[in-house]
C-alpha cells in the first residue's frame, strides 16, 4: 500500500496568509489527520474549519487521532518514549489503512510553517520508520508567525548583516552574548524577556497576529514591559487563550 | 499628497508560494517600483514579470529606479551615507509624485519575506523620514527561503525546544557556542561552513530552491562538503548565477 502524506503549512492566523501551493495541496486530500494534543486547539480548530471549507474537496474527511497514553515518569525514560512513538505510529498506520485508499493522500495541517517549533514532521518521521506502508512525504512551507509579527510592525528582523536568533521563552536566558542582537521569542508563557532584557533593549510584541484580535505593542523594554504584561494578562483572561511572539533587539 | 506604499513578500522562488494576501495586495497597485541594485536581478526579474502578469491589474506601471551614485570611500563616512539616503529619498519622492495619483498605491516586490536580509524596509523608512508626502506603509509577509529549504528537505529547522540561528556566510564564524545547534546560513558566497563546521555536523543545502533548477544535497559535512562545493561551482557556471542556503546542525 502506497500513500502520500502531506504536511501543509497554512500560515500563522490570517486565512489570506495561505499560499497558492498550500491551496493546491488541500484540493485532492482524502483524509485530514488531526492530532488531538490538548492545548492550543481553539485557534487552530476554527482556522482549520475555515480553510477546509474554502479549499478542500467536497466530501473530504477529517479524522481526529487521540495521542496514545504515555507514562510521563517511567523507570526507563528512553524505552517508554520508544514504546510510545511505536504505539502512536501503529495508531496512525491503522487510521491510514482504513481511511485512505491505496494511492490516496492524507494530510496534516500545520500552523505557520511546518519547520518551526512543530512536532508534525517528527511524527511523520516516526511513522515512516515504523510503518509497513510506503509513504511519500510532501512538505508545503508556510508564512511563519515571525514573519507575520515583523510585517505587522513593519520592521526588518535584522539590522544590516546581523544574525537573527529564534528561541523559546524557556531557552531565552541561555542565549549567549553575541547571538542576542535580534531575538525572536516564541512559546513564551510568561514573558521571559522581563528577566533577561536590558531596559534599553527594544521590543516589538504581538498577540493573535493577523487575526481580528491582533494586539501590537512596541518600545523600549523599560517603557513598555509592564504594559505588555498587563495587556497580555487581560487579553488572555478575556479571550480564554493567547498566542504571542516578540522580537527583542539589543540597543 | 497621501500615498500607500506597500512592501509585498512574493515568496522565495516558486510562483505558487505566494499568499492570497499578497495577490490581493498586487491587484490595486498603480506603480511598482523596482530598485536597480545590480546583482541578483536575473532571478527576481523573471519571477516578477511572471507574478505581475498573473496578478497585477492591467495597465499597471513598472518603474525602474536607479540608485543614485554613492561615494564608497568618503572622508566622512556617516555624512556620505546620510547624503546618499537623502538623495535616494528625493529620487523616490520625485517618482511617486509623478507616477502615483493622490490616494494611490505604489509597491515594492520583495523576494521571500520582507523582514529577512532585505533593504526595502530601510529604504521605506528613509523615505518616510525624508519625504514631505504622507506615506501609509503596509507590509505583506512572505514565505522565506529558510522555510522553502526545510520544506524541500522535509525537515524541521530545530530539534525539540532548540533555538535556531539565522546568519550570513560572513557572520557564520562569529556564531558563539551555544547558539549554533541549528544554523540557517544565507548570503554565503563561498560556503563558509567549510571553515567552521565539524566533520560530524549535518548539512542540508539547497540551491534555486522551489524553482525548476532546484538542487538539494544533505549529509554529514565530511561526506558531502566537497560534493556541495563542486555542484555549486558547476551550477553557477552553467546557469550564470546562484542563490543557495543551508541548514547546519551540530551533532
Ligand atoms: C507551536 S509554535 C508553532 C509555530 C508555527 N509553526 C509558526 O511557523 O509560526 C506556537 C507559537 O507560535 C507563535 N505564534 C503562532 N501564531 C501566532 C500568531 N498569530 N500570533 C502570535 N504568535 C503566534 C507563538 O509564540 C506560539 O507560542
Ligand atoms: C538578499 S537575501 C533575501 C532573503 C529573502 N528576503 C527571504 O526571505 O528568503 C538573498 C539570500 O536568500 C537566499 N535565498 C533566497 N531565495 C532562495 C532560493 N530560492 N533558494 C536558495 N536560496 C535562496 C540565499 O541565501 C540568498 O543569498
Amino acid at each position: 500500500m502506497r500513500i502520500t502524506l502531506r504536511v501543509i503549512g497554512i500560515g500563522p492566523g490570517n486565512p489570506r496568509q495561505i499560499t497558492l501551493e498550500a491551496i493546491d495541496a488541500l484540493a485532492d486530500v482524502d483524509a485530514f489527520l488531526v492530532l488531538d494534543k490538548g492545548g492550543d486547539k481553539h485557534s487552530l480548530n476554527a482556522m482549520r474549519r475555515d480553510i477546509l471549507s474554502r479549499h478542500a474537496a467536497e466530501g473530504h474527511r477529517v479524522i481526529e487521532v487521540v495521542d496514545p497514553p504515555r507514562d510521563r515518569s517511567p523507570a526507563d525514560y528512553d524505552a517508554e518514549v520508544r514504546r510510545w512513538h511505536a504505539a502512536r505510529a501503529a495508531l496512525f498506520t491503522d487510521v491510514l489503512t482504513h481511511e485512505v485508499p491505496d494511492g490516496g493522500v492524507a494530510a496534516f495541517l500545520v500552523w505557520g510553517d511546518p519547520a518551526l517549533y512543530d512536532s508534525t514532521l517528527r511524527i511523520v518521521d516516526d511513522l515512516t520508520a515504523h510503518s509497513a506502508m510506503s509513504l511519500d512525504v510532501e512538505v508545503i512551507p508556510g508564512v511563519t508567525s515571525a514573519s507575520a509579527l515583523t510585517a505587522a510592525h513593519r520592521i526588518a528582523a535584522n539590522r544590516i548583516g546581523e544574525p537573527i536568533h529564534i528561541t523559546t521563552g524557556r531557552r531565552l536566558p541561555d542565549t549567549p552574548a553575541g547571538a542576542d542582537s535580534n531575538q525572536i521569542v516564541m512559546l513564551d508563557g510568561d514573558l521571559a524577556f522581563r528577566r533577561t532584557a536590558d531596559p534599553d533593549d527594544h521590543i516589538w510584541w504581538g498577540a493573535y497576529v493577523g487575526t481580528d484580535d491582533e494586539i501590537l505593542i512596541s518600545g523600549r523594554v523599560a517603557d513598555v514591559g509592564d504594559r505588555i504584561a498587563a495587556v497580555r494578562a487581560e487579553a488572555r483572561e478575556r479571550i480564554g487563550w493567547i498566542m504571542d511572539i516578540y522580537l527583542l533587539r539589543k540597543r
